[in-house]
């Protein structure tokens, strides 16, 4: 049997246990799996593209387990009363090909994205951060403030979304975590004092949410929206003086900010920082940027925090996913062998 | 809600509706989506290759549909007890990026890899066929020989397989179903006097089930096990003097038999015959051969299929793989509203 966890498990493991606090122990799997980078089958994720969205695949294995992500990300979906992204994957033994463990993860990717984010400030952010500005209350907001808030602390917010109905709705739940949240007139006004900006935004278009002139010297810039070909969110003149930490480059040239720069630009593996193989930030006056897209070995953390954390708990549930005949050459008989069966 | 067909709920309809049937009807359903190849975002599959075995996802998508399997390939998997081929697939909206239907796919990928076979032999085996020898007597060799038998009336069986007891097993099977079988002493035996072959062994080597010199003008190869770099079952030479169809040329190229021929050596797309635009058997003296790999169109035609057989009947369950805020801008609230209920 296959373990299952559906958005009832997930939501509950998440309210039980406490966003913050799974957002904490994620980054701990995520720098492990990070620093063997190099022990992971990796490709850029496998996208079919539509007018209105996309629709992923995001497979990575390591010599004992083999993860995918299913993901899409429709822009128009909120406008009919549906999530922009939708996503579930598995888990499975790489020995037999079993699938071990299938789970919702709309849930599970916003809290993987934000630990990546977390994992990713902790090195490239200012440690005497303060201020923590988001544009984009989406789906992602929340999560992402958390995560800021689990490494560096930051509780003062600056927010800007052009949907004053998500600001509305990001004030309701980051009050009732506790932050203390400035509702900015502009994304310029939000990020103007600004040490950690994150841009969580949808649109599928090559928008500049932060234009050039809005960057300081010493802020880290969390970039999370501009994630697949056409739909990036930052003036690429920003990535120019910038420092650019990216996952997977073969994938950020196609999906990230970098999509608008030449091949060649240098950017510097997330990876190799986490190994301690070259450093993060370097000075106080450097700008640094996370190119975030997501990578496929980030979900594969994800999936493994997930089974080790719930399976065989009441989070859990069994799928018969996987026919089991008692001669395992005799996959026929799982017919024939339901005609001796009373029907059910 | 997602539709969701488990191993009992495809055992059942499968028992129920009749594996012969089902074949029948789902070659109705592949001929009409080889019919409109060119509407197919294709890609080949994207493997996870490990010492014993391999992980593989096969997606595709027409404007309005995604589909996509997940499937393993591991021959050591008997010895411990488990199959050596074990899938499941999704079939998704494109419009929105959700997934429509989960389902087992053990079951269904032998159905429809069988359907597979039964459109090939069709239009490429003689219709005066009488004998069909299969070679490998695994899984696939009850759906391999009632799509023989469902397409060209083949009820004369010669088989050979390297294991006694998966011969004993299939003869059980075959002879429940009315057919007449002759258990023979090696492959060159089993293929004597035979008009359609098929081959449909398991191990990962370059093996030669077949050579040259067993193989007479006329004949029709149905050629399914060499569906893996470095796994194929047939003397090079017979692909040579035969002609070879293909699903995909850029995916059987690395997986199928003519993985050991050059790269121009030339086939014909199976597709291109099913529509009517090039002719399959030209002759009866014309050796045909059908390069089988699977590809993931066959795979979308058996979702589909199954989509419009089961969903909302007592085969299909649903389940809570997507998350339903009632704001959909608002995924935290999955998470904050358990805290309101009771605990389960």
């Amino acid at each position: 049997m296959v373990q299952f966890v559906d958005v009832a498990g997930m939501s509950r493991w998440m309210a039980d246990e406490g966003v913050a606090t799974l957002i904490a122990d994620l980054v701990a799997y995520l720098e492990s799996d990070y620093r063997r980078w190099e022990e992971f089958d990796k490709v850029a994720r496998i996208p079919a593209h539509s007018e209105h969205g996309v629709i992923e695949l995001m497979p990575t294995a390591d010599a004992e387990l083999y993860g995918f992500k299913y993901v899409n990300g429709h822009p128009i979906n909120p406008s009919r009363g549906l999530q922009t992204v939708t996503a579930f994957g598995v888990l499975s033994d790489m020995a037999t090909g079993y699938p071990l463990m299938l789970a919702e993860m709309s849930l599970l990717t916003a809290l993987r994205t934000a630990a990546t984010s977390a994992m990713a400030a902790r090195l490239l952010a200012r440690h005497d951060s303060r201020v923590h500005a988001l544009i984009g209350t989406g789906s992602q907001s929340e999560f992402q403030a958390l995560a800021m808030r689990a490494v560096l602390g930051l509780n003062d917010l600056r927010i800007w979304d052009v949907d004053p109905a998500a600001m509305d709705k990001f004030e309701r739940n980051a009050e009732a975590l506790g932050f203390v949240v400035h509702r900015a007139t502009s994304a310029a006004d939000a990020v103007d004092g600004a040490d950690v900006i994150t841009t969580c935004t949808a649109d599928k278009v090559n928008a500049t949410i932060l234009h050039d002139d809005m960057i300081a010297p010493g802020m880290h810039l969390n970039a999370i929206g501009g994630d697949s070909p056409g739909k990036t969110e930052l003036d690429a003149d920003i990535l120019r003086r910038a420092d650019t930490f990216v996952e997977f480059h073969p994938q950020t040239f196609v999906e990230g900010e970098i999509q608008n720069l030449p091949e060649d630009h240098p950017t510097i593996d997330l990876w190799r920082v986490v190994d301690g193989q070259v450093p993060g930030r370097v000075s106080p006056e450097q700008i640094t940027v996370f190119d975030s897209v997501g990578f496929a070995i980030n979900d594969f953390s994800a999936l493994r925090f997930l089974r080790d954390r719930v399976s065989g708990t009441a989070y859990a549930a069994e799928i018969d996913l996987v026919a089991e005949p008692a001669d395992p050459k005799d996959l026929f008989s799982v017919i024939t062998e339901v005609r001796t069966v009373p029907s059910r």
